[in-house]
């Protein structure tokens, strides 16, 4: 069984609410590093050409489901696997752990576009086979 | 037809992220503010009391769809509805707007939480009275 | 007397952390709003053309003074007061208020740059007077 | 000579904005990570008991010179020296460097406070030990 990439996240206060969790916005930008980390591990660029264009992953949906809180201080682990591989889109889940603890689950639906012209274009050769 | 409750958004530089978008968790600060002025306009308190416990309202779950990206400078519209009212959760649909253009759609289930004890507690009667 | 530039900044969730206050480096956002929306109501561009290049203001220094903590909910007022202009830089003063009571005390060096060349060059004379 | 304590800060999209740069208020979440792991890395915790009250540092003093940008995916490191320790407040002197190259200093002065009634309380001896 191939294991699942994964990160460690420090909470920190900027990540804090008044309610003394993680504020509810923020379990996204812990995805959003381990995505990032997870391209960079597999040596794949943050944003690509094509035709000269400049292209990369955007958010087209994302479903959340908040189990437990995360606290100041604590060290979580965000895993990132990818669960569907389309022509121009990849569908992405990601657990944000504290120890064995599921805190946060998150599924990410990907969608490759060309910047300039916001529309969807199909994911490289190189870059599918990364993410198969 | 009851309207829908909205406010309207600001994009500044904070917002926003190197690809030039909103990036895709500050969407979830804007639904955030909004539900803050729902619950403001009827005069509902962000926390309550409950046998002398402090409640407040947690997101479970959100959906979120992303349509369009949100630029920097936009004005924006967020609306907020509530779709389903349970004994001790809130299902609300918000929609950001630019003009007519929807941008993004988020469902988000909020649970009335006794704060210390972190378990769902009954909405109150004012507070549900409000809501419905 | 030339009354001060302001804007409200309500205090959200987003803005607080654990300790319950205000994150400190969120002031800076306030202050940031309140430098566009300045800038917008002298109808100065955030960003302008010179020779066919983007030219934009950023933050070259800082100086700020912690006075008192804000709150969850606080409703502040931010001013915006240019102190001093030169070629191609302007000095600008911020309070961020709750009621009469000063909370916080920005002093920002803003340099008009180049954006590609990430040079210091002159602002223009337009804009020059909208800030005089 | 003490070596200067430092972290590794990696840029990720949540830090940057439509400039294409990390956005001014930023820089000073990474100043207080590094802060926080350095108090870790002397055992000192977050926040302290005296007489049964919490006492924490607070920023009171910000001095930040932004001397050139940081770009998403940069590598940064963050240092954090004490520079001068009072009865109940210390100067701590950071820099955020790219390789060699110095992005940012920020010279902080934080104050050890009694939480509940936010007024200045003397920094307990054994943290003083610390941090001397």
């Amino acid at each position: 069984m191939k294991p699942v990439f994964s990160i460690p996240v420090r909470v920190y206060y900027e990540d804090t609410d008044a309610e003394g969790l993680v504020y509810y916005a923020n379990y996204l930008k812990f995805a959003e590093r381990a995505r990032t980390e997870f391209l960079r591990a597999y040596h794949a660029p943050l944003e690509g050409l094509q035709d000269g264009e400049r292209c990369a992953f955007v958010v087209r949906h994302a479903e959340i489901d908040y189990k437990n809180s995360a606290f100041l201080d604590n060290l979580l682990t965000v895993s990132c696997e990818v669960v569907e591989l389309r022509t121009s889109s990849v569908v992405i889940k990601q657990e944000i752990k504290r120890e064995d603890e599921v805190l946060c689950v998150l599924v990410i639906t990907l969608v490759y576009i060309n910047i300039n012209r916001h529309r969807p274009t199909r994911i490289p050769d190189n870059l599918r086979t990364l993410l198969a």
